[in-house]
């Protein structure tokens, strides 16, 4: 059994981890911390561990030696004391967007801020298993993703691929978020009765994670537009770009496909009839999958790219579980078979 | 015009409050407070306001004499300062609890500590016109309601008041709410990602507004057990009791009717097809009206009967208002004439 | 008084006239005809008018003359008898879409079928008050308006009226709108189970809609993308677009305030703190405004401008009413004074 | 490899039975049948279950011989057929109400019609674990179990069992449901704008799970009131009734504790902090278990028993694979692992 901790384990990221390293076969946990939650069972902040579980959470000061240590704190705190965290665990995975930027100007463009650990940047692999797979598999130091691009960039990574579009114009990118976005802690906004039916579009660009985008996709021209609806769990993007004069709806077939027949977890969603004809991130609550689909206005090139993840699973905790299996060399799918629900 | 003044006009209340009283055809606003708002604009805290109104909130510490004081502050602060208020204004309509009960002792039994204003108990008609109309409309000060024990209140009036229960028998009544219950402070239970979806029964018994069933209706052994439902505003009360012997359907339905043809603002919602046969409080959002049913098994004497509202108007601010048109001798309908909507 | 009936009244913009012309000062209502809830109380399908009206559905055969004469059918009705109800009414609004469109070729194209009264469609008005108030004051025929074409052109008003941005130049519309835009009728899609907590983008471009926001506005090369999203009543519309060189946010303001200063339902939201600082559906549901906002990625031109409003009101009946009040000679906002409600 | 099939596949109780067995490890599914979708790929129906199978949905009427047969139709359908059914496998599980009641006579009065196969009741065993886990065992037949009925049969048993309230006296059970019970078929009333929002009390008494309740807790005076709430899976039974003289808070915890410690998916909920401090639907959704919890008013008896369920896992496939697991020999969780979401 390998052994991992959890380094703050009462956020909604953290809570996933557990979920899913307590089923994993493979695994054991040793610790999870949380200062806010000390000494209290797990299952009393995560309630569906229950009888899963009877651990409680621990002191992040007094966190022990294990073969991996996940990294689920807010932004900005494992860039501080990541020396001393290498220092307990040969494999360390960050959920948070301390490590996720390689290059230092962008971090502190994008963050505001300087970085406090530079050193580490270029030790991370940045953890999508469907852009850097053989990189993570050999990798010490895994960084987790911001879930917005990951729905982003999965949209678009089938069209950047095959050279499908060119990549200096304009890609707006337009994503819908659900509640759990927000955290553990959430703000007066969050509150149901003001959170419930909205349509709120929050961010109309300048949102961070459109760096990811930048970085993994070399997009030079792309905007993120954020907007919150009344949902716990889920990102929706839908990426409008225009494809390189030519390109026809059987390039866009083959180069959807090529993407979801290489990757275990992505799925093309493209029916004719049904309720469920494209990717809905309703029914992807609780699994790893990421469901893309297209359509192309022959007309004047415009294509509408579309990618639905659970933003706690593929857009966070599942994928770092997927990095996690690739790894320990496991099968990538370890631990992250539930199906999701249909009716949600 | 009468001129008005709201004191604590940021919160659910105090902002129908303000919806209602801009619209109302005989009424000047002449101050609204907030001290965690002081100085924004009333629309900056209540969007819906916006072009309707360019005040902005003020001190309460200078509050100016009107005719009528509305209080819209949180429970046990009304009683402190009383005496002070009584002299800027005439008249005064309080919408917490503080002068609710009538008797001291249950008083201190239900909120758990001593009242500061004793004295003034007596002063205050306990503010349901279905109840006390006549008394409202020569009283100087008026008390508001608690949403939950209107809504029980006016699902067992048309029983007590006809006599067909008896007062010593068990009655429970079941009551599912929205969020805006909770107020615009909420707590950790109130994010959305935590209070979506829920079916939460977090009061089994001894919720305070009990005490107000207990006063109003001389009922001697009821509960309100408390459901939290995806919702944002709305209280639907769910009553059960066992009707006298000899009752019938007949009696029931001429109860019921008897006390929708003497209140505006009850209906009768018992049919046969279509989909709203029932009370429903969805369809009642902004509107002040409280709709009855019932149903007998006769096999047993079981009734069930049932009281939906929308808790911000029926249950607080629009009640608030119906009694300051009666103190006024206005038709008790002014400026509550929304219908609801639907769909919804 | 006005005399006026409404054929149609079963389905939602239908019972959203009724509540609004029940509450009109100025008007008599006649009959409201339903095929399917023919007989029925109005308030056993509008349940929120129940103790407003004792008026039953009547038959469309039987429709008696009156002054105005609202159509509330389903699209491709109104078209095939309009002569003979131009013989009962003087003046005639129709919410369908059958007479927005002047374009005979256009609406071919749009609507995949020849218009079976080509001759009407120079008779009609497009009832936008926002954009043809003039015409509107003075006609006897008056469209009404497509919900999304409403929110895409009321986001994209300021921009164009300014000269700010190039006709020319790509534009995209995201859309997110509510499940009432389904009608009552409904398709399996629309059970509860399968459209709660979507996020679903069914339709990427090609929606009908399109034509009438490239017929008022002339833009050239424009798409809306629709989302559906867990809400009853709402649209937003985040339109992007580039502006023309040099346009800054000073400009921007001019532009998004002149259309909110000459239009009383339209108002700028643009708050820098609290909870609501941009248009949000939530809060205008049951009101006819119509809030609009902006922001400029002023390193590449890139604007966002956002339209929210009820899909039902400012997007179907209550421009519809607005339009009536405009043709009789009323003052615009008469009988459409309900504020929205905060919390929702 | 137990083969088994499934009769009636595409409704939402076959959906999760499909869900469930896919990821089991002892069982192959043969055929899932759905004379409505006939023909189409299992997963265009029940879209989480892409790339799980590339089952197709065959006919009825073409159903192989298996080791088991789930039958997942509506109800009435079974009892017609089961002598035929029986000869395609030695064993069926039955999720209908066809064989739920044992009297022919109470079958008859809560569905209103007589039996078609009368001579069928003796040799199903009811399929609730929790009450009938050897007989389930050993048995060939088992019927499912009704959603309302098991949370309140699993609300109730701790009390019945430890003999603390008086079978004679009266319980009131009220439940709240999510819109999935209505099936995938719904009515007007479920249209996501009609059954949004809603607190829907749509059978005050009288629904026929009320008969296994009775049947299985030998129960003389119990009514069930239905609530629906917006929600699409769970269900919440809070249980009112009256404990014996004497017994005390000590005696309920021993009772409750008795029912979790001896069957592996219930669970007692009962906190004193944080958020999830009863038991709630929300966390339970696609998982099996069954939370309960109490509380006692020890001034007159009153007891409040609770029990949260996904009315699609434990109120019908969850329990009818854990029947199917006892039936073969195999521990009685597998293949229902999967621990519910936080948050959702």
């Amino acid at each position: 059994m390998t052994t991992v901790s959890i380094v703050g384990g009462s956020g909604y990221g953290g809570g996933e981890l557990l979920r899913l390293l307590l089923g994993h076969p493979h695994v054991e946990i040793k610790q999870a911390t949380s200062r806010s939650h000390l000494g209290e069972y797990i299952y009393q902040v995560h309630p569906n561990l229950r009888k899963r579980t009877q651990l409680k959470f621990s002191d992040p000061a007094q966190l022990e030696p294990v073969d991996i240590l996940f990294l689920a704190q807010p932004h900005g705190q494992a860039q501080h004391n990541i020396d001393q965290l290498a220092g307990l665990a040969g494999k360390i995975i960050d959920l948070s967007a301390d490590f996720r930027l390689k290059d230092l100007a962008r971090y502190q463009q994008w963050y505001g801020e300087p970085h406090a650990a530079p050193g580490w940047l270029d030790k991370f692999v940045y953890g999508l298993p469907e852009l850097h797979r053989s990189e993570i598999s050999s990798a010490n130091y895994v960084s987790g993703v911001g879930c917005n691009a990951t729905a982003s960039n999965l949209a678009l990574l089938p069209l950047t691929r095959a050279g499908l579009i060119d990549l200096e114009a304009p890609v707006i990118v337009e994503i819908k978020v659900g509640s759990s976005e927000s955290g553990a802690e959430g703000n007066s906004g969050s509150l149901h009765a003001e959170r419930a039916n909205v349509i709120r579009t929050f961010s109309p660009f300048g949102h961070r994670h459109t760096a990811e985008v930048i970085q993994e996709l070399g997009l030079k021209d792309i905007s993120l537009t954020m907007t919150a609806v009344d949902l716990v769990r889920g990102v929706l993007a839908t990426a409008h770009a225009r494809v390189k004069p030519g390109v026809v709806m059987k390039d866009l077939w083959k180069a959807y496909r090529n993407v979801a027949t290489e990757n275990p977890f992505v799925r093309v969603v493209k029916e004719q009839r049904g309720i469920y004809r494209v990717p809905e991130p309703k029914i992807l609550a609780g699994s790893n999958y990421a469901d893309i689909s297209f359509d192309l206005d022959e007309t004047n090139g415009h294509i509408v790219s579309i990618c639905a993840i659970d933003n706690l699973m593929k857009g966070a905790s599942g994928t770092a579980v997927q990095c996690m299996n690739l790894m320990l060399g496991l099968d990538e799918t370890t631990g992250l078979e539930f199906a999701g629900l249909h009716p949600y």
